[in-house]
């Protein structure tokens, strides 16, 4: 395409948007399916991978949630976030299918609606969905600790009748609730207790909101771990709500965990089992036995069941060159195609104080890796 | 390999190393060369890429540059401290061929010696290859620039002999020249005639270093860019001085020059000649029409003669969501892919204020852009 033509076919540039589950590297092609605009001005963003979702435009923005920015704030770490968001679209995936539904975020919910529902049960706020507390004290809060946390929908637009057709909701739970001055832990029984009940009051809710009473919702319980915990939470259930129904379908386990590497304490965990943890342990001394100037090399690894899904490892230097820098990458690079013997993928991470230097990645199912030097 | 087989042959890891030039996906297969081990336990890295070179070791360490952390603190810029380094690999590759010889950090020209060599001329400092001044005063220091910034040693250590069998050097020459209070500006023939001058007289002086007398050199000229230069600043000359010789060769033109865009001013550079500043603007108002929440879109392209060899674009975004972090990222990608009419390479880099969010690349050649969302 020359210049002259992108510039005229600027104007009517619906570029391609795509829902990636986990950070595959993926290649954009430019054939697959083509975009869509109809009567509206809605816009389907085309797909250029398969395996993923097309997103949905209005006018041609890409529509962000009406609740964004509150999950950011309400999470208490980047690294439960991240597992909140990539965990709801992996469960969505398995209840709406990439190759017939469109992808937005969510729009049902409104802002207003959402703050009342996480909020204490109060006189003023009779929707609140957490404990109502006769005052604000550290005792009150401490008994009447909040575990609904955080709620998130993502919605799903029928390919042929481009309507909405189906929404997940994600759930999120506190392990730890942070009262004004100090933590309580909430047992595992006593969370997942109100996480169900939430849900199903959520589910009986939303019913109500126009556009939602007729679409199967599936809801996911997600267990936020605490602020220092570099692993972040991860889900442990999920349910259906036919279409029409105001009820949850019996509960489903979701078996995903973040193991958090090196692993400390003699803790014993999925990476234990599968020799996972003592890899990356001879990976870690044998990369600071090599380089100097290493100052971390932590890792997280990501298990479905018991299959290492991903591992991501991040390595922070003090380098000054761009050929120690480039030394260093080919190196950590090998060093893993020998430690590490997974299917699974595998992400390297390199930064100094100057922000990110280079990065590595094996895709699942392969046994090399890529290599990339910024510049 | 399996776990045992990995932790037995872990004592003997000489893993591979490997200098890149300049930063493209490359693919760390396990095959191509096999290290070596020599009787001294030097010991090679191997090559995992064909086109790079294979680095040394002593002792199972990777050896870094005697004046490390020079560069850092003398250049003025990582933009400059960059393309210095990797300026100084590519003219390397066209005199020593990564087929024929190892690369090593320099390790000849000791950092006292270069501490003296970039020092003002003194009583105390005789060596001092800048100007010598009557007072520290701003008006001595406006009246005797210091032109001579830095100089950076490659070694190449053949591969048959295993003996140091060439060195490259890089004279970093400063445009701007920041005095204890203002600044003064260089005119670029006092530059030239400047590098070419020190350069004459460090290879003179070299030429003593022990086991420096009989191999080629090659010395490259680097203009450094003023401190706000966000693209940086380029080799113009280069020269060689043959083995034995303490004299060197016609100067030949190194014609490299890395634009920074939006270009600004009314200014006329490569990028305004072949239609990518224009490109560049378009590319840049699409992604900032269709997606909220975008504080910076800024590139610089690297041309050498009148050709674009590659394109690095930055992009700041303040979003919250991973969906929208990674439809925002397929979107760039198909816009960038209409965009740019190149076959030079392009790097895309997406970060936020939490760090690197997503990057993507268009390998040199190719048509379609690969994407990787960070976790």
């Amino acid at each position: 395409m020359n210049k002259k033509m992108f510039q005229i076919s600027f104007l009517l540039v619906f570029l391609l948007t795509v829902m990636t589950a986990c950070g595959n590297i993926k290649s954009v092609s430019k054939s697959t399916d083509q975009k869509v605009v109809n009567s509206n001005k809605s816009i389907t963003t085309g797909r250029v991978t398969t395996g993923v979702y097309q997103s949905l435009m209005e006018d041609g923005k890409y529509q962000t949630s009406v609740a964004r920015g509150l999950s950011a704030s309400r999470l208490n770490s980047n690294y439960n976030l991240t597992n909140f968001e990539n965990g709801l679209t992996k469960i969505s995936q398995e209840a709406f299918s990439v190759d017939q539904y469109y992808f937005r975020e969510g729009q049902k919910i409104s802002y207003e609606t959402l703050q009342k529902w996480l909020s204490r049960k109060s006189a003023t706020i009779a929707e609140g969905l957490n404990p109502e507390i006769s005052a604000d004290t550290e005792d009150q809060q401490k008994a009447n600790p909040i575990i609904f946390q955080q709620l998130e929908e993502y919605d799903f637009i029928n390919k042929d009748s481009q309507k909405l057709a189906g929404v997940s909701l994600g759930i999120a739970l506190n392990k730890v609730y942070y009262t004004t001055n100090s933590s309580v832990e909430i047992d595992e029984q006593t969370m997942q207790a109100k996480g169900k009940e939430v849900a199903a009051e959520i589910i009986a809710r939303v019913r109500k909101i126009d556009g939602m009473k007729d679409i199967p919702i599936t809801i996911a319980l997600f267990e936020q771990a605490e602020k220092e915990d570099l692993a972040g939470g991860h889900y442990f259930a999920k349910a259906t709500s036919k279409a029409g129904s105001s009820k949850i379908s019996k509960w489903q386990t979701v078996s995903e965990n973040y193991v958090s590497l090196p692993v400390i304490n003699d803790e014993t965990n999925e990476a234990t089992a599968d020799g996972i943890s003592s890899s990356f342990t001879s990976f870690k001394s044998s990369i600071q036995g090599f380089f100097p100037n290493l100052s971390g090399v932590t890792g997280i690894a990501y298990y479905q069941g018991s299959d290492l899904q991903k591992l991501t490892i991040k390595i922070e230097t003090n380098y000054y060159s761009k050929t120690e820098i480039t030394s260093f990458t080919q190196y950590v690079g090998k060093t893993a195609e020998s430690a590490f013997n997974t299917k699974g993928e595998i992400e390297i991470q390199i930064s100094s104080l100057e922000g990110e230097q280079a990065f590595l990645t094996k895709k699942s199912g392969e046994d090399t890796m890529t290599s990339h030097i910024f510049n």
